[in-house]
């Protein structure tokens, strides 16, 4: 099933996502659109990927992920299309999709060749990126792509030891996927040790622990209490077992 | 007219309205989806669900909500649905469900024994809850369902009377349904003594007053202001005529 | 393609848009609704009025604005319906339809005469407009609806020369639309003088500029910054070159 998933920087309350509704509903008006989430890290494309690349998996094949976080909007980044493992993702090449492709067994990359007639120098997402999103999901995008291969993410960590975001209730997400050699052991961040714990209730209240949150990453919360604020916790902080 | 009602407090911004959305779309395309509430009181099912009961009344018979409100979440406490006067009501057995159940006329209590093979131990509305209310919403959910009787609700009370949730502008709902009874009366929060209106031009600018809102529940508001900041309420606060 | 599209200042998160959009499905279950702005000044029609007239061109033809920023609902302001170069406004007659219809070439006025057989004092948007909104969608309004001449709008300003809204970067938007006479010359707002730039990048970090927005607005931003808060901006300042 196709769907058009929405992840941006651009708040809940704003005109940006209905101004991209917009365009998507005119050129491919059956295709769904589910809008993910707006509130990924202002203007930061490299703690966003690491959300992204997590929040993926709760969407089938074929989905096609538009995600526009694009503080040099109107500058000389490219406009690219990636594909990775059945699903597509396009928006600005400004690190934003990198954690995905690096964490994907099989990739593909272009850039998107296609101008509109007018196009403004701030929003892209609504003049390029929606415009081709809608196109790819009524397959009418394929001229519109130029396919180009990537030498330089050979650097790109798979994972981040970073907190790359903080949900409505304050807990706090890390760019590291759980495995189980984290299993059992103590979880530093801000100075403070953090001991790991499998549900909300399991612990006292007002007492933080981490576990692996429901994308499968490594959170750190605070039962019945707001970790980001009771941890004085902030985007981008080191964490490390 | 089926429809899947989302009521959360989830917040308005984050990835999980998506993840359930996602769930539901897998299961059942054609069945629209209507985001509700997305600030219910954060992990507080009990104000919640005179919230909830209030507001099921916009929506037609056959109607189905997916309620989220779920501190609990991993623990002990039932997953559950509730059929109450021909709507449905899937959530978490926390007292979420209650104020509909004693509100209503005829209800039937289930719980849901079935379990999917991959469950998070943090995110039951995503793993549990949708993919039921999906199911009921085709008819395919009567075999993971488990009838119950329900004989502890004789002390739920059917109204509240207390602040159980501030709106967009800072206006105070109670959980108290309107009575006629109750026409003409001072109510009293927070040591404050405040007189009925019908419209907010019926006051003068900055003052205090109280009506019936659009969901048929004793309101608090401020003509021009914000009743939430000038009278300094608080969600729980007691309220009385 | 017909589509509704909301515009009020009920806020993201909350019950009334959810609860407009049950009204809508019920009589126009096939009428796509997009959600544009939840955020507008808050009970501020004629700064919203700026902004809803800046935000239609994204929207094409046909198109139908559920427009409700109704700080006198239940008091005497009419209830409208506005035609204007081939899209269609429903709301309240307080001021938030003016600027469409004076930017407009072709425009009809009707009144709404009809009302339910329960309607609030306190939620038209839901009683009233959304109902009117479906029913022009699937064309049963017209005999609800009483036309009328409006010559009172000679004074009403084209463009307005101050702070009409902030969107979730700090950004803020005025009532002018761009103008190649603006082109070059220094913006003042707030006693501060503010050069053009065309895009965030072309100015250092931390830096304000303006420039012509997505919507052909004028706009104060400050490059990685937040210009609302840097700049002390408030809603309703003046601006002027």
């Amino acid at each position: 099933m196709t769907c058009i998933v929405l992840f941006t920087d651009f708040g809940p309350s704003g005109p940006y996502i209905g101004q991209m509704e917009s365009v998507l509903r005119l050129t491919a008006p059956h295709v769904p659109v589910i809008n993910l989430l707006s509130n990924a890290p202002t203007a930061n494309p490299r703690l966003s990927s690491y959300l992204l690349a997590a929040l993926r998996y709760s969407f089938p094949v074929s989905s096609i992920f538009l995600a526009v976080v694009d503080p040099g909007v109107g500058g000389k980044r490219r406009a690219v299309v990636l594909q990775a493992d059945g699903q597509i993702f396009v928006g600005p090449d400004n690190g934003l999709l990198n954690t995905v492709a690096v964490q994907s067994q099989n990739t593909k990359w272009s850039e998107i060749v296609w101008r509109p007639e007018h196009c403004s120098m701030s929003f892209h997402g609504r003049d390029i990126f929606a415009p081709i999103a809608a196109k790819l999901a009524i397959n009418t995008a394929a001229k519109l792509l130029q396919p180009f291969d990537r030498n330089d993410l050979n650097d790109w960590p798979q994972d981040l030891a970073e907190v790359i975001y903080f949900d409505h209730y304050g807990n706090a997400m890390t760019g590291l996927r759980y495995s189980d050699v984290y299993s059992g052991k103590t979880l530093t961040v801000n100075g403070i040790q953090i001991k790991q714990a499998d549900t909300f209730g399991a612990v006292e209240e007002q007492q933080a622990f981490w576990y692996k949150n429901s994308s499968g990453l490594v959170e750190v919360a605070v039962n019945k209490g707001h970790a980001d604020q009771q941890l004085a916790l902030k985007l981008g902080m080191r964490v490390g077992f």
